[in-house]
């Protein structure tokens, strides 16, 4: 069994998941049942990763075939950007548990603090960034009115926790103001090229759980062909990862994920390949020194790859910073 | 006269000011006087400054002596962190234009994006960051409830435009959600270490102005004894700074004033000595050409200094990221 991180909420939340971002539809059923066989209870979804019918499928096969119930997988999702007016985040939330298959979210998170104008989902779902073309068009909710929402969504026992994802610290302190449901977690962007130290001493502070996403750094946005992240040396290339990783007889993949395990993050890495699958979990048998913890975060370069203006015209979204 | 800036309230705010923060009490009523008689109309003050008395009676002179009138002034203040829950907020404003002798602020910017609790100005004045020792002690306000205090502000005719400083990306996109009264300028730590062009853009489609402060970078802060500011090579004595003053026969000052006001930027420089003052004042009458304002911008390291946490223990305040 992976290790838990007990949340602000109560609940225990699994240090190693699943990342469901960019399972492809045609795979999302198989790769979740195989990852549920192969040891794996906490798989993070979302709206906007679009296969959250597919991934449900996967849960439904396990639970039918016994090797799991229910209660223990913990389903993380989250409210996209078109969602953040109030009176759309319960529909939404009930949309997406129809979707899995479910009747609550362990954990459910504001996926970023965009708030975007509604989008009807039998016009257009998920809905993505843009209206038409390149055109942005924000919607009038506050942060503080969608987060009240989904305070509402764990009162209807909807999801059992609730926290925000890719949240900067002015905006952190704000929402911790006004939150009568206090954060469980916060997701964010986290590799040895982007350490985030202090955000990370603000979420121990405040007692928020923070879970690491893109763990493996550039190797997750190759596919976007962003410039930065093609011409970097991949992480698990890395010299310093790779002579760890032999020093521990390891391979740099689970050193990647002990140096954010072993500093109390969560993880939540992504593979299609089973015996991938069995390696990223299973990778909190051993323990970094610190000595080599500390040499791992000295590769901090303060380089973010997931910034919604990488991928679009920059004049549009630029929300870190 | 130096060009002016049309704000979003529709007021003009002069391009070029002189920023009041370090401005010893001993000598502040003086500099403001020196520097009205040198020609600058905006003054940028804060509570925080621990000087608004000492400015204000420099106002007072030059006024009484037919120097300027109030009207061609252009007089700016900051709500301090104490200060930021809903029924405080009147009453610090009109004890701050009660110190200036004056009755209403051209503008009045929330000086950093953090609700402390409140200190009595009886009791200590200006409050500070700290309740006792290295203890922060926060207030349940959020910037919603200070901002629409704000604008009750404006609509009692206490201040003309109301604006922010140190706010983010994400807490900005926040605020115009709920805004009446949009921001008419952004108070940001800016200089060719610290570009921030991303954030450049968004205040510009947003109709914001922004005003650049800390122009000379890491000098600022030497007397703080930060390590990076200390290390760093001081920008007016930075070899491409000086070469590009040398070619326009200009003062490496006037150099990196002129990068920020050809930009669009406001500009608030501090100096005690009068020869300097006609100096910065008077840089607009030159322009650099496309290619050193690139080479400029290209100095770029995103080293900030204006961090909090960089006064303080860390723990306590990082808001910055």
């Amino acid at each position: 069994m992976a290790p838990v991180i007990k949340l602000s909420s109560g609940y225990d939340m699994p240090q190693v998941g699943f990342g469901l971002w960019k399972v492809d539809n045609a795979v999302a059923s198989d790769v979740v049942y195989n990852a549920i066989k192969a040891g794996y209870r906490l798989f993070d979804g979302a709206c906007d990763y679009g296969n959250e019918v597919e991934c449900g499928k996967g849960v439904a096969r396990a639970i039918s075939e016994g090797i799991v119930k229910r209660e223990e997988l913990f389903i993380v999702s989250k409210l996209w950007n078109t969602f953040h007016d109030a009176e759309r985040v319960e529909p939404i939330v009930k949309k997406q548990l129809a979707d899995w298959g479910i009747d609550y979210f362990d954990l459910y998170l504001i996926h970023f603090p965009v708030a975007l104008e509604y989008v009807d989902p039998s016009v257009r779902y998920p809905p993505g960034w843009h209206y038409e073309g390149d055109e942005i068009r924000p919607s009038k909710a506050t942060i503080q009115e969608t987060w009240q929402a989904l305070e509402a969504v764990v009162e209807k026992g909807l999801a059992k926790s609730i926290g925000i994802s890719n949240f900067q610290a002015q905006l952190i302190y704000d929402l911790l103001r006004y939150a009568k449901i206090r954060p469980a977690t916060l997701q964010i962007e986290h590799h040895p090229f982007l350490v985030q130290q202090e955000l990370l001493n603000l979420a121990k502070r405040e007692g928020i759980a923070v879970t690491a996403y893109s763990s493996f750094g550039p190797a997750s946005f190759l596919e976007f062909n962003m410039q930065h992240a093609v011409k970097l040396t991949p992480l698990m290339e890395d010299e310093t990862i790779k002579n760890i990783a032999a020093k521990y007889n390891r391979a740099p993949s689970q050193v990647l994920l002990r140096w954010a395990t072993q500093r109390g993050l969560a993880v939540i890495p992504k593979t299609t390949r089973t015996e991938i699958m069995a390696s990223n979990l299973n990778h909190t048998d051993f323990d970094l020194s610190e000595e080599d913890i500390t040499t791992i975060s000295g590769l901090n370069r303060g380089i973010r790859f997931n910034q919604p203006s990488n991928y679009f015209p920059t004049e549009l979204l630029w929300i870190f910073g």
